[in-house]
């Protein structure tokens, strides 16, 4: 058997030495390392990557490391919430404000504050998000698939660290399979009382499907269970196909049988992810495991690049 | 200050009269009892009730819980999971069964099993579901929203405890907002390749914030959060009302910032729920909480309604 | 495969018809009858039963539960937390009040009032206490085990529904382990000050597990882990016994590797539960989830006394 | 109002860098984050400093990370379980094994094999633990306190990486308040048997509160809650004194009303924390945050230390 090795904590350590000192621990810890070294083995293989996103990532602050993902070639689908788009789009020309969980929320409402936990929004950013909604809704006769969507507003959006704006530059298809659940829902709706916008509810169902069918090899990171997470798995599941790689990261655990907190392995019996499939759960909060996550790999997959081209000249091996 | 009254338990006590004692506890018992005073008060009051359900509820066992909410009027909105209409819809044929969350998932996927927690589904219900939906399914040239869809579903069933057909039958609208994420979105899917199908994604919104603006007052129960959540509480943020009661049961707490544990104070800020509104979370597996909630609640009715006829015999009219 | 039963609510329904119906549920609701069959099993057999308590239960109103079962001899041995028992001494002749968890803590704290979570406690009550305690604090020469303190404090508490005076009148001992961990602690060693009284940190391991070698069959009831969990399940491990019926109703989830929320499978492989030992984990609220338990439990003893007495005229057994 | 800042990942990144970029995001980054800034001040300012340690933490890998902190003279006082007593004197001779927490627990017995989570341990540690404790437990005649006992048992463990031993080297008090439960109180009850061994079961209470009284300022860091937070924040109550600073890493919520999930601010009500103090609860595994806490919180002491040289030339005061 392995042996649990104690952790050394160094000064200045990179978040990478940190999570390698982790794959030798227990516990969460261990479970964090594990997820690194699957998460290198997806990006730097030939896998389908998938990156579904529940809960207010991008209010907490973790918009820039997703639009970085798809920058960088990593993220082949993306399925995510409305909520998550909503406050991309309010990013790109406006902002999110620290506050406090502990906060007077009639008094909130009446300054005109929305509150995420501890995150806050002014009511001015909504109206911009629905002023710059209305004006870049598409209006056109035919009707249109939701990812589409998705693509002809990302195509408006200015600001190049957006989510939408990156996964439509780099030809990523995004998903939100809850599309009538979010602003973007309330302001499509309002776009068609005066403008022609018809989005087919079940079209994407067809488009992840194909993508799904065409996959060699397939991997998944999944960020926060709920929809994104179900949409993806039961797309893999009409296809003789199954995730080879998987990783959850949760505040859900599986005891109440929610899908949110389901263990990886559940979605072995049902077919969504191969029987000898690599996978872990994450159980914690995504703002500190998920950038962890990403820190550490990007730094893994930046060593082995280095040591690739360092050796390319003489050939000898590592 | 009102004092802790140490809970007494009597053998053959009623649910009602547990949840009585633990109205003058701590902690979780006095958030349930509590619960039940909300619940009392919205279904005995003049109230647009809306109730959505997330979470593997169904298989579970809650599935007769709720269509008996609907027959006795006690719901005028459902908005729910896909999975739960699909788990509704087979047990209008079928049924689920009672497994282990330990079990060896690669072989239950041999045997055909797919496994939700500690239940279990075996395919050839799967198949049942996919037959019965190909068959029951619109042919129908017009566009239709996802409400009607649900009822045209409903209409079809012919087992009178499923909920969809309750819901029907009662004429409640019941919302899926995430309506292509679960097997109906597939199956539809599969539908329109040989038949007339045509779901507009944005058109429930129109429905569902036309019955809040209609609500002259409004509670809400929300089992599990999620994307029904959501979906209710925006929908009444759209219009100048709020929700003036409002009960949450759910395993998720607020700390890591996702909306399925936000508190209802939150909801407060964002004017989905009114600044004096009564309102509870209930932190726990709702496959306890629930039935416990409904059961005390119904208890006290059926008294005050006793209560009511036995005054008959002066005048009093009813 | 036994199949799930949809749970039928009855207004009016018993705690334990509502446990009947949870039998046949997935979830939470299974747990918890399982919990109750074992606990009917343990209750009615031949078993020494352990019952273990952590956290603020009697603040939160759960003391009388306590008293009562040990008064109807259903508790052997009991592990409990010194808190618990400050608290216990405090409703001899005082009370604890109901506030809110979202209280200003600092104007509290300047009201004198100290808060857990909703519960709320008068400094005028501490220092009764103190006062109390001073007076019934034994006052001898000769070194006593932590149970022998707790026999004699119990033994003058005037209030008959005090768990320590019930135990002490029922003969059960009463183990304390982090005895020095409360203001018990605080209180005896202001009095060794002035008084004499000396406690042998160690005499308790001895008398524990004197019992647990004793005891021919052995049940257990877990409230919430922490130390008491630990110090009944650490003492049958270093006898060759182990439990044969083991309860666990805790919040704390196995995830995170800590023993509150280790499941009783794990304790089989430390040898403190026996390998064909019945058992189970109820995740919630225990002042939701013991209530439920005891209620249904102490419902289904009445009515197997009853049949019992129904057919003593004939002679047939049961 | 400050705005957040969306997190950018750098491949290679120090953990202080991430920490860094977490103080402008919100949720548990934030927290994190939060716990980093306290930590600093606590660590580079005239605080006595308490460190708590519950959970299984060196089971899991993080003995070098408490011991490392004792020897850099980051902790006074060090309230802990016994249980990590226990495991931090087996890893002086023996080890940990890295095992899956889908084990099979009754195969797991019968190899000589328990189980905490994910990590294993063999029964040929326990029986070098035993004959260690045989050997190293102390045989005098005079009654002792438990931190004595303990100072005495860290003084032969002859591995400098202890923490028992890097407590006795640097003169910390390591206090034990629930001293019977975990093997070390067996072993002393087994020892006491043949040899002289008392200690005092309160003799605790006044050494770790006459350390609160000396104390002028005082920080303290919890990990995991149980007895270890209880019997550090009840020693503070009795002074006149209360803690200035503040750090909290539980999985634990506060909504179950149990003392490990409790908010510092309910400290704040019984007057154990300053109502003006900084502090923070981190909610989650403490194997991620607490090295990731450290490590941050080193590379920033060291900085500031670095710079404080630059600038010693030239004679500018920092």
């Amino acid at each position: 058997m392995e042996t649990v090795h104690q952790m050394e904590i160094e000064p200045g350590m990179s978040v990478g030495a940190l999570l390698g000192a982790m794959s030798h621990c227990g516990f969460g810890a261990r479970r964090l390392a594990e997820a690194v070294a699957i998460y290198e083995t997806m990006l730097s293989g030939d896998f389908t990557k998938f990156l579904t996103l529940s809960g207010a990532m991008v209010p907490a602050g973790m918009r820039n490391i997703v639009s970085d993902l798809i920058r960088k070639e990593h993220v082949d689908v993306l399925v995510i919430t409305g909520a998550n788009l909503v406050h991309d789009i309010i990013e790109s020309f406006g902002c999110h404000c620290l506050g406090k969980p502990e906060s007077d929320d009639a008094a909130l409402r009446s300054q005109g504050i929305s509150r995420i936990y501890d995150v806050f929004l002014r009511d001015e950013d909504f109206i911009g998000f629905e002023e710059l909604m209305q004006r870049i809704l598409p209006d056109r006769a035919e009707t249109i698939s939701g990812r589409e969507m998705m693509r002809l507003l990302g195509a408006q959006i200015e600001d190049k660290r957006s989510i939408l704006r990156s996964a439509c530059d780099l030809d990523v298809p995004v998903f939100c399979p809850a599309l009538p659940d979010s602003m973007i829902g309330l302001q499509a709706w309002l776009h068609t009382q005066t403008k022609k916008l018809s989005v087919d509810a079940f079209a994407d169902v067809k488009e992840i499907v194909d993508i799904c069918y065409e996959a060699k090899r397939s991997g998944i990171v999944i960020v926060g269970g709920g929809v994104p997470k179900n949409f993806a798995l039961q797309s893999m599941l009409v296809t003789p196909k199954s995730f080879d790689l998987a990783i959850q990261l949760t505040t859900d655990t599986p005891e109440n049988g929610g899908l949110s907190g389901a263990t990886l392995s559940e979605a072995v019996s049902w077919g969504k992810i191969s029987a000898d499939a690599r996978h872990v759960t994450v159980y914690g909060d995504a703002t500190i495991t998920f950038p962890m996550m990403v820190a550490a790999t990007m730094e893994r997959l930046e060593k082995s690049r280095f040591k690739v081209c360092e050796t390319d000249g003489d050939g000898s091996k590592y």
